[in-house]
């Protein structure tokens, strides 16, 4: 094939994987244990984030979390116990994105543990994301354990769902009007969510008003949307990876499908190439614009993995920093400077969203469907906002930064490759 | 007095007037009939916007909005009765300020309007302003007349109350959290809303939800709520009117008190000078940045008066316009030029306010307390967001004006010749 012709192709395999993309009609329709919602799961599993490793070779949060998971879910005694089963594969762990999933930081999710399950209404697809853990700087999902994680963990599994499932399986919340509107309000959908966790609040509000349910049940769960600030990421990165998927295996598309971190390593998925990650070391952490909370020196931070950047694959998150500009102290810089980054990566999208958009830029529509090959050929990666941790464990705060371009040029090239 | 001896009088009546305003904690208290809630309010009285002028210079929507609310409230079986009453005084017009009140647009308020009840916690003060009549562009405020109007009018009376009151009643609205978390969502607070409505909706819900309460009621609020897209500017005015309030009356400020409008006139009041307008005619409505809904001809638009510029007196509104991008179709331009307006008047203003933030001025709290003398030695007048009429009746759409200086020039020497 001349280049030419190949480029022909590949832009109208890019075009119908992002129709697909704009086809989609993301609702949060139950949460359920992830045994029964996730297709393959099982009491051995425990899902991370990230593409997989070997287990000798995770040495930090997600260590520590899935550890710590392991001991939560009963499947051993002790860390150290959990440690030999893991070695000897007799506890299975597994990528969240292998099984329909997303997961936040560490992404660390067993069997018993809430997931809150998105479909999309045209196609029936759906993926799932867990409940978020809630408030505070120390949760399993960041790496931290002890007594009060494991009595958060057992209220985040019995308390709060009973109330959230009854009305979502009465009445599924239609996400995409929430995710449109949020960016209207300040919103990019990753680093800042304030908007829509309101808007989701107010669609939970509206439907126990409407049963009339269980005061106790309900107070539970108001209870947990008001202190769980980023409750609603994780509902918008499962409604973001059933998106993503909806363009996936579209022969001769460079279309991104997924970016994800493990806690050592960046990778990325294009659609063309599904199941396949190409992957490229973290760059050194500390340098990165953000703001650290805690007490801290470079040697503290550490990366905790991250499927959370299905939303910068989107053109949300960090690509979309314009739409935010109350996240500037965690972002490239100024509002101005933020508002320059977003209309860059036009350069790099195959699309604009027609409902998703940034009233900074004039109502122009998020950049929609990251084509790997002009983020190759521009040499421009969409940047990411992200939590960051410590090596030890818990929340530290939050960073802006760029990922590496090898995995791109290594999807490009291996696309380029076959067709 | 020296004239450096009377700016530093001026300024430090300003600081007195500035802080006034910042201890205020404005709550939303109650909805009543204008006769049960208005102080001196009667039966034979109509309010309306901005400063008061003889019954026969009303030639344009205030009139309408005046006799409709006449024959509405049974005063009179015909306009043209109304008329006749309005000329010899038997119905008695007067302006909502003159009342502890503040009217949207032609401001037209009778005895049995709802009017939201706002009360300064600390002070106990209150101010009210009549509920929004809701969706639409036909509406008596709008000088629409007609059965439809007229249906809606008695929907708003009846229906929409009831349920708001009993919540109202059981648990205030505190009101401040809600501004400000608006201001950080995209809301300046007068052309938009969308935010603070949210918000507002959601402490609404959260009540009913609390109280468990009569379902056919509840029902009729949140679909008022769902459709009246302006309903919380109603209660934003309410509670600038309390907050301005708080500084009226500080001998030698020329902290701006009020800024308002009836049809033919802008006017201006200063806390050193309760009280008393500063009038001079409004610029000729075509030719403003804006957008019109409805086919038109300069010949058809028309002001109808408006207190609503009571946020702007804040520093709201207009001022804030920075806050607000998605309002650039009707504002003074660009994203970055309503940046740049905001940032301008900063020189005008006494301060700035600690929670009422714009996220894409770096977090920069609001320019607050606008002072008559620095407008005036500026030649910056705070400009205006705010909704066009025709002249006929009905809302054609929104615009973005500049008035007058003439009033600020006016009250600054008449509150230097008394100095």
């Amino acid at each position: 094939m001349t280049t030419t012709t190949r480029d022909a192709s590949r832009l109208s395999a890019n075009e119908a994987a992002v129709a697909a993309m704009l086809s989609a009609e993301p609702e949060l329709i139950d949460v359920l244990p992830a045994l029964e919602a996730v297709p393959g799961m099982a009491n051995d599993i425990i899902l991370v984030s990230g593409p997989l490793m070997r287990w000798q070779d995770y040495t930090g949060c997600q260590r520590l979390a899935v550890v710590g998971a392991a001991v939560f879910e009963g499947l051993a005694a002790s860390p150290a116990e959990a440690d030999g089963l893991l070695r000897s594969g007799a506890i299975r762990l597994a990528s969240c994105h292998e099984y329909g999933a997303v997961g936040s930081l560490t992404g660390v999710c067993s069997a018993s543990m809430p997931v809150l399950v998105v479909q999309d209404r045209l196609s029936g697809r759906t993926a799932t994301c867990r409940m978020n853990e809630g408030a505070g700087t120390r949760a399993l999902t960041f790496g931290s354990q002890g007594p009060a994680v494991t009595a958060n963990l057992a209220r985040i599994r019995d308390r709060v769902p009973p109330a959230l499932a009854r009305i979502l399986r009465a009445s599924p919340i239609p996400l995409l009007p929430i995710m449109a509107q949020a960016l209207a309000m300040g919103d990019e959908l990753h680093g800042r969510q304030t908007a829509a966790g309101l808007l989701f609040r107010n669609a939970v509000l509206e439907r126990l008003l409407h049963l009339r349910g269980n005061a106790p049940e309900s107070a539970a769960l108001l209870a947990y949307l008001d202190t769980a600030e980023f409750h609603f990421l994780h509902v918008a990165m499962a409604a973001a990876k059933v998106i993503a998927d909806t363009a996936d295996s579209i022969p001769g598309s460079s279309i991104v499908t997924a970016m994800a971190m493990n806690e050592k390593e960046f990778a990325v998925r294009v659609s063309g190439l599904p199941g396949q990650w190409f992957r490229a070391p973290l760059p050194p952490i500390s340098g990165f614009p953000g703001r650290i909370m805690v007490p801290w020196t470079p040697a503290d931070l550490g990366y905790s993995g991250g499927d959370s950047l299905i939303m910068e694959t989107l053109g949300l998150g960090g690509a979309a920093a314009a739409a935010a500009p109350a996240l500037s102290p965690v972002s490239v810089g100024t509002p101005a400077q933020m508002m320059e980054l977003t209309s860059s990566l036009y350069a790099v999208a195959s699309s604009e969203h027609p409902t998703m958009r940034i009233p900074a830029l004039g109502g122009r529509g998020v950049p929609w469907g990251m084509d790997a090959a002009a983020i190759v050929e521009r040499r421009l990666v969409p940047p990411v906002h992200i939590g960051a941790t410590l090596r030890s464990g818990g929340l530290a705060g939050a960073i802006y930064f760029t990922p590496p371009l090898q995995p791109f040029i290594d999807a490009t090239e291996r696309l380029q490759s076959i067709v």
